[in-house]
């Protein structure tokens, strides 16, 4: 087997076009293939303020399939240390043996996560999107503004953020790495105004975006929302919006942002709407006109974990790095 | 963190007293603290004949938690592989970081699943209990007699296996090894007569041992019924037994033999049953008599993976042995 460390891991798969394609093939094959995906195995530690997630996915096609799992905790910052770490383990899809184990301390979830705000964008945001709004100030505020350039012609960003200071030090940075213009709004409403596609990104537990911010175009990508608790959009957006989109509809009515909308009542229990490989594919319809609201709500699958595995594994064997271990 | 080979790991955890000890502290934490263990992660993968099992526990006390990944795959013979393999994975139970990757391919569950045998047998079984039969021949056929010879005075084994030539190379091995007289049976009630401990060990897909062959006196474990479709134990054993013990009520009405004799009517579906734990705390009965005949239902659980866990890391610690890794 290979053992790969974060920074080999960050060498070979950079957040580019090819990881967004690697991350829509997931998608795609989770709607037109027998992808084994179980529930989310969860682990709470409430004594330490921390949770660990474990998520897999069997792509048939792919020679191999991933196990990540994603500790959470949140007193880590006190003790100088990044609130989410974590390691993907690669398995033969053939003979269940260790392949490679990827040590990315949570750097490929990133990566896959903000590639599938690109691939949202791409397939539901209008074509001439120009103007990003991103709420939230961390790691994947910065991921998803760079993911929806890889795919739109943006030329201007908003950061909203609870803390002002942090969407004000973020939208710094931004503008200078991007190229872009980027500012910071106190006011989430005036983030919002404006823009063709929203992506949340916060750990918010209570909506952040308000049904009534949003105008005709609009299209909207809610990340936060991977766990019971959390929740960033309005129930009434759901009701509202004239195309909603699950990654996955299993994990969504559990997780995501329709859990939250069914337990208000807006949505139906049992509604049923098109998860993003099928708007792919094309077996779901698309944005309908640019007048329309769309949603994408995406709580992350183990397939994207399989998928962008599967790519670094590839990237670090042609590289020839790694560091090969027997056991 | 520290990577540990299985090797290593098998001069760091032999199956002893200590290992015994261990994983009883398991069960009785399970019954006595604020245990954390999720339900089992089952990936499938029919198309090649694979399974793979994650099991995880949080154990307040202890400074770490693992989580374990089992594949099983069971073309892999034909390919000169073994059917499971897999690895655990410590993490500090206060930040979520990895501790430890302990590569052991199967080995430290091989000897907690044994151990979990010696464990049931010292709370379950007569204490003067001298003759053991154990169905099936393979790995934990061996682990387990060897671990009752560590709580109990056993001196005679019985072996039946479905394919008797491996009954016959094993009630060899074992003889020789173990120092005691053991010998294959062609007839499994010839195995079960007069023993005073029956240790099922197989894959078997219904039931390998009848209630018509039990006497009273007799202890029973049954450790092969991991997964939903498997099951050794005639039904209406559950129902004769005097006790009954689950090392996971939740999760032996789920996979163990608790949920075949649900399906077949012998035992209601709600009906409450003592966990192995509360046996040990005291807070259950145990045996009640030399005559009674009682039943452990052993379907392994996340919180003996994270005690063994524990336990090989703090001797590769002490040992210093285990290569650094950092990431």
């Amino acid at each position: 087997m290979t053992i790969v460390t974060e920074a080999e891991l960050r060498r070979a798969v950079p957040l580019d076009r090819d990881t967004v394609a690697c991350v829509e093939q997931a998608f795609l094959a989770l709607a037109t293939k027998a992808v084994v995906m179980p529930p989310i195995l969860r682990l709470d530690i409430p004594e330490h303020h921390g949770e660990v997630d474990v998520k897999t996915a069997y792509v048939p096609g792919l020679d191999g399939f991933a196990i990540k799992i994603s500790p959470g905790f949140f007193d880590n910052p006190k003790l100088g240390l990044p609130s989410t770490s974590g390691l993907m383990v690669l398995f033969s899809a053939r003979t269940g043996q260790v392949d490679a184990v990827l040590f990315d301390n949570g750097y490929l979830t990133d990566v896959r996560t903000a590639a599938a705000g690109a691939v949202a964008a791409r397939h539901l945001s209008r074509k001439d999107a120009k103007v990003a709004a991103i709420f939230g100030a961390g790691m994947q505020a910065q991921l998803q503004l760079q993911a929806l350039m890889l795919v739109r012609p943006i030329v201007e960003a908003r950061i909203w953020a609870r803390r002002p200071e942090r969407a004000d030090a973020l939208a710094v940075t931004l503008s200078d790495r991007l190229g872009i213009a980027v500012r910071a709004e106190v006011a989430p409403e005036a983030a919002v105004d404006g823009a063709d596609i929203i992506v949340t990104t916060t750990p918010a537990t209570e909506p952040v975006l308000s049904a009534g911010w949003l105008s005709p175009g609009q299209h909207i990508t809610a990340i936060g929302s991977d766990a019971e608790h959390k929740n960033e959009l309005d129930p009434a957006i759901l009701a509202r919006a004239d195309l909603y989109v699950a990654d996955s509809l299993a994990q969504v009515r559990r997780l995501g942002e329709l859990h939250h909308a069914i337990a208000a009542g807006t949505v139906a229990a049992d509604a049923v709407f098109p998860e993003l490989g099928a708007v792919i594919a094309g077996t779901a319809p698309s944005r309908s006109s640019a007048t329309a609201i769309t949603v994408a709500d995406l709580t992350g699958t183990g397939a994207q974990d399989t998928a962008i595995a599967t790519l670094a594994r590839g990237r670090v064997a042609a590289a020839g790095i790694g560091t090969p271990f027997e056991s």
